[in-house]
């Protein structure tokens, strides 16, 4: 059995000079809300659902980039309601959301 | 197909206060070893192998940890030895290093 039935990874890496990177688009901040809203609801925790940050996952152009382990499973977001939606649908019932995965 | 045949984290995270944590066992400097080791065999890249760091796992007390997916597989390690192990073994030869999984 997996240790993290879901392992989440934001990448929150900060490149120089003004390149496309995912802390430009408020991947630090995403991922806090994600993490908190996980613990809120109590799926926090080994057997069940682990939040990290990253460091840069090399898809910059794609991002801001969040991947999901064990099933790799990439995704995009814009804002806390496309991240709701694959907490609600993906973590939570196990559904891929096609529109958000890259 | 996985965007990455191996995607390994190595926690880097500190803690405060002298608790347990993986960066006090040395995990940035052992990361970076096994990035620049991946790099100069030519596995780096997509279809291949992504060596990051990443915040805490939650594994504290069974550090320094890191983590290879998608299998899942968790690993300890104390010195660039174990690393080897690990790169020439698993990411290699696809056979999990059963004397340095937790």
């Amino acid at each position: 059995m997996a240790y993290y039935q879901y392992h989440v990874f934001f990448c929150v890496n900060q490149r120089d000079g003004g390149e496309t990177c995912c802390a430009n688009c408020g991947s630090p901040a995403m991922r806090e809300y994600v993490k908190a809203k996980i613990k809120s609801m109590g799926l926090a925790g080994k057997g069940k659902i682990r939040i990290n940050m990253s460091g840069c996952l090399d898809r910059c152009e794609e991002g801001p980039i969040v991947v999901v382990y064990p099933e790799g499973v990439w995704y995009t977001y814009v804002d806390e309601e496309d991240l709701d939606e694959i907490i609600d649908q993906h973590l939570v019932h196990g559904r891929i959301v096609d529109r958000l995965r890259i």
